[in-house]
């Protein structure tokens, strides 16, 4: 979806899209799904920190010194996060408040207006999707299903790929246990991350330099659901199922 | 693509995805990506074995025993692998002979026929995905480009996306450390695993229980570059660096 303006806090997210939908001739469907990076998100609802307020703890200043980092990044960073796992290479991952393991918690310093501001993802992704369908539905008379998305590095594979961090009409899981395969067998751990999919599909219709948060997605109609579903949330694995902590 | 027929050890790939695309009537160009599940790569090369066949060693049995798997299907992933990661709650994760860190060493029972048999990953991905590269781009007349996928879950995050394991004729990823972003900031991170979102976007246009193998992926051609490249080998990040051993 070209044409979306810069995104301020306060902007109203909803009216924003429909009306570059709009402009774009661009007609949604109940069966559409909008992948939307987070960064609008978090813009939209405020979720950004200027450095220049921030007052690294001694523990944000050992960490940032070992790790080559600005404190007051990593004191955001440790403000957003739940558990710090690893510390080193220059790598800070940790648990965030929201449950995703993730580097740097997600706070990001690209594709932010100002030298000095970073932008930390939504406070609840999954409410943030759930209210921005509710207003586009309102908006566009059709309920689209939405994904919230960031850029997350995987722990064994070079690269990021883009995953849902919250979303909002759509099964973010698809279950193939118990189901057979074509040959009849029985699937005993087929169950596909299609939120995740979705948002990785997404995000190779875009640049990173192309002002381009949102992007429309056709032919996923199976996915979509009449309510709002489970959320992202679903896609977190919990704690105790987890062997590489 | 519709109407791959079953594929079986010594069948020519390239001559029967090329006979497939030209029935649906699929003109392709150099600038395509044909995605291609591994299991009719492996079935082509005569990657899968009888469980009938397996002498389960006395480690495969404990192992066997402590997870709850058959101790065979447990001695054929530990062929497969280099070492063992984790082995717990069911779960077997290890390290690849050829470097992926994945659930039982990418065996799979599902989607083969037979019920005593299990199919393995291609020995070497990325040198199958360059010679189906080259077949077809003799069979068709157009290099298209070709990546080789497999299911694999992740280390937090619930259900299985589609990933690389093998490439042939695109850039798996795409670098943007050191470009600037639409406010001109630099990009210090931003590395995207193309590879792996490509398979991820190509697996939502399958089902699994569909027979349909091969996903031709249009729209792509910027990332479709005119030799091999350097493989699905790229997106594994090394073991210095990996910090969730």
């Amino acid at each position: 979806v070209e044409g979306l303006p810069e995104i301020a806090p306060g902007s109203d997210l909803a009216a924003t899209i429909s009306a570059a939908l709009q402009h774009a001739g661009a007609k949604v469907t109940g069966g559409d799904v909008l992948v939307i990076a987070h960064k609008v998100v978090s813009k939209a609802e405020g979720r950004v920190r200027a450095l220049s307020d921030v007052r690294p703890s001694r523990g944000a200043q050992d960490l940032a010194a070992a790790l080559g980092k600005d404190p007051r990044h990593v004191q955001v960073v440790l403000d957003e996060s739940r558990l710090v796992l690893r510390a080193s290479n220059g790598v800070l991952i940790s648990v965030t408040h929201q449950g995703f393991v993730c580097a740097n918690a997600g706070v990001d310093a690209s594709n932010v207006p100002g030298e000095d501001t970073v932008l930390m993802l939504p406070r609840d992704p999954d409410a943030s999707a759930r209210a921005l369908r509710r207003g586009l539905c309102e908006l566009t008379g059709a309920c689209t299903a939405v994904v919230i998305t960031d850029s997350f590095g995987r722990a064994w594979r070079h690269g990021q790929c883009d995953i849902a961090v919250g979303c909002a009409g759509i099964s973010p899981l698809e279950d193939w246990r118990g189901r057979t395969d074509a040959t009849g067998r029985e699937l005993k751990a087929t169950w596909i991350a299609v939120a995740d999919e979705l948002a990785a599909a997404a995000d190779l219709a875009r640049t990173k330099d192309g002002r381009q948060p949102v992007v429309l997605v056709r032919g996923a109609d199976r996915h979509v659901i009449a309510d709002d579903g489970p959320g992202a949330a679903a896609l977190i694995r919990p704690e105790a199922e987890d062997l590489f902590r």
